[in-house]
């Protein structure tokens, strides 16, 4: 049974008061990171004078207010360190450095052919990237507080392990081993759905709500749950996996091995079968480029063009489907669709997918919910996996140590 | 966004304390329940204080604990009250009767014409139901330390209204306030998802199980998912409507307004549509008893007879895939099939969904659940309905203050 303990809490809240500081659109004084979190004056003198200690904050300026004497402002301090977030999906690879205000400092993009990648041809590339990344934008390794790397697929996150990844027939990988001989940095590694959703957590439409469910809408397509702040992982971190729950019994064959799953249908490979079946000797079909053919059905929509818009309905069809039954089940708050293949379709495919859900959810759970697309700047991946790298280093015991909690709380 | 009190952190231990006293075969000392709980010597030390104090626990006697003296024991004290848990289903209701070690004192069962039946008609049957119980088991009223009440549907616990039932066609009925004015008992309101859930984490297989998940198997069907010991309940309480996701896109239309719904193959009426589709002048379908029909299929699989083997297979079939959505998106540590149809199925119906579901699951997340059947006595969702009468119970301020914490811990 996972202990509840006083340095749980003091950590949960440490990540409560910083998330209020990016979430603030300028400097803010500790009597408004108390009435957002809902935590005690006291408490949050203790956890800012906690995180100014270690650098992470900085004091701003003063503000006025009204009566009494001025209050001090803090931001976050961008100089503290560096952070790298690395997406590793199955097309591409993309690293961005961020300073600790979360602000991209540089990024590369690399292709990956589409065709099964070996694990020490992706290390290679990464190792490469990330050497560059570090040059281009001429941070020494030493300030990096620590990388975090997104692998499609079953990940196990403590020991850094790829466990499954189907689009490579991957199995029990040692990414974190074998980076570490390459990479002398902290390391923390996850999935493109828990990312995508940490990012969100942090920065985006997550800030503040409950009850939290991130599409990603990719190659591969899954869902992160977060709920009261927490990232919903299962019994072996592979909770979120809707890309593999079956919407249509005995329908399209699945890389997973299963038949009908919700991938093969709103993936961008299904798409590109949807558009085949539509249209079989489509121009607008790049059979070995993904991104192109997404991409062309998107502008193609654009300029009216009847194939390319009864994909996209076909495609929100299923979708809605399949997001009425994530209404159903989880009933969230805020269901973000996010990720690069709901960036390119936009709000042309959110329209018929919320239009379809409304007409399979429940109606009280569809009331509920604000489904929207991801407004984050970027790849939300890169920023998620760069987010793992941030919690880890808040994590840090060395730093955030059970001393300064004993501290006597200001006046 | 909910606040983390030092009350609520208080509340969780107590909770945890007495599960281990419930768990427990016999008395157990407050050694046991701090090794079986992970808490502290001396914060169980407090509250059993606080639990003895309140008469929940009593001391039991002593146990020899080797070396040093003996160790006092406690256990539940079943006169400190009386719990009622009702069941209203779509085609019964059942009440129940337990004294505060949760031993069933009386039951009592009424059946619900398979129609629609209306809130008035349900009130004025549970109201002599529970007044016939009270009387039966010579219980007077002052000692029901309150009663839980589960309504299928969407329900507001908090208001005390069913805000949908689709069975019935039930809207916005205030059940608490209608019922108020009847029994003059705090009353607890949910679903038959949450009741059989919360009797499992309580009294069932989902003790110290961090990541768990209940189906109830009924007239209607869906889960219950419990993370941390925490029941999921989303945005407006209406989490686990598992039955009405999509199974088979554009498959029977189901009473909630969609279709293909999980609910329309492996609820009752579904199986009994199975039945009628596989043998249309079947001697085992009693069109109007959904238990006659199911009891008939499960005895005449017993021997032998194919068309209700043929019934449970295809049923199967349909709840494995359902079943593998689950333990995709959720990947829980333990998985129950609880409730009538489930016990009545029994173990053929669990092994052919195990075999679908193994099939259609990814193999990290199928090999870490443990799918098993509810082995609670009686009605799984009464129990659970008395547990949330119980819960709060536990939950009277005026009985569990803030005072009692600030008592010094025993030496």
């Amino acid at each position: 049974m996972i202990k509840r303990s006083a340095r749980d809490i003091r950590r949960r809240n440490r990540f409560d008061a910083l998330r209020c500081v990016y979430a603030a659109p300028g400097p803010v004084s500790r009597q408004e990171i108390a009435t957002a979190t809902g935590l005690s004056f006291a408490t949050v003198a203790n956890l800012t004078a906690e995180l100014l200690d270690a650098g992470v904050l900085l004091e701003a300026g003063q503000e006025n207010s009204g009566a009494g004497r001025p209050r001090a402002t803090l931001a976050v301090n961008p100089q503290r360190g560096a952070l790298v977030g690395v997406d590793i999906s199955e097309t591409f690879i993309h690293v961005e450095l961020f300073d600790l205000s979360m602000t991209t400092r540089h990024e590369l993009r690399h292709p990956l052919p589409e065709r099964d990648s070996k694990p020490d041809e992706v290390i290679e590339h990464l190792v490469g990237l990330v050497s560059r990344l570090l040059e281009a934008a001429r941070v020494p390794a030493h300030q990096v507080l620590g990388i975090g790397v997104s692998v499609p697929g079953q990940v196990e996150p403590e020991g850094g392990v790829s466990v499954f990844s189907p689009y490579w027939a991957w199995h029990d990988v040692p990414l974190r081993a074998m980076l570490a001989e390459r990479l002398n940095l902290p390391l923390f590694l996850d999935n493109p759905l828990k990312a995508a959703t940490v990012a969100e957590m942090w920065f985006g439409a997550g800030r503040g709500v409950d009850d939290l469910a991130v599409i990603t809408l990719r190659t591969g397509v899954g869902v992160g749950i977060a709920v009261d702040g927490h990232l919903l992982r299962g019994a072996t971190n592979s909770a979120g996996e809707w890309g593999h729950t079956c919407l249509v019994l005995d329908g399209r064959p699945c890389r997973c091995g299963s038949g009908g799953c919700v991938e093969t249908y709103v993936g961008a490979p299904g798409i590109m079968r949807t558009l085949a079946e539509t249209d079989p000797g489509s121009a607008l079909l790049h059979p070995d480029d993904q991104a192109a053919t997404i991409e062309a059905i998107a502008r193609a929509a654009d300029d009216g063009d009847e194939v390319a818009l009864a994909v996209i309905a076909k495609t929100g069809r299923y979708l809605g489907a399949a997001v009425a039954n994530l209404i159903n089940l989880v009933n969230p708050q805020v269901l973000v669709l996010s990720d690069w293949v709901a960036a390119k379709l936009g709000e042309r495919l959110l329209h018929v997918t919320r239009e379809v859900a409304a007409d399979h959810a429940l109606a009280q759970a569809f009331r509920a919910v604000d489904l929207r697309l991801c407004a984050l700047p970027h790849n939300p991946v890169s920023l998620g996996a760069a987010t793992f790298a941030l919690e880890g280093f808040l994590n840090d015991h060395e730093i955030f140590g059970s001393v300064a909690s004993r501290r006597p709380t200001p006046a």
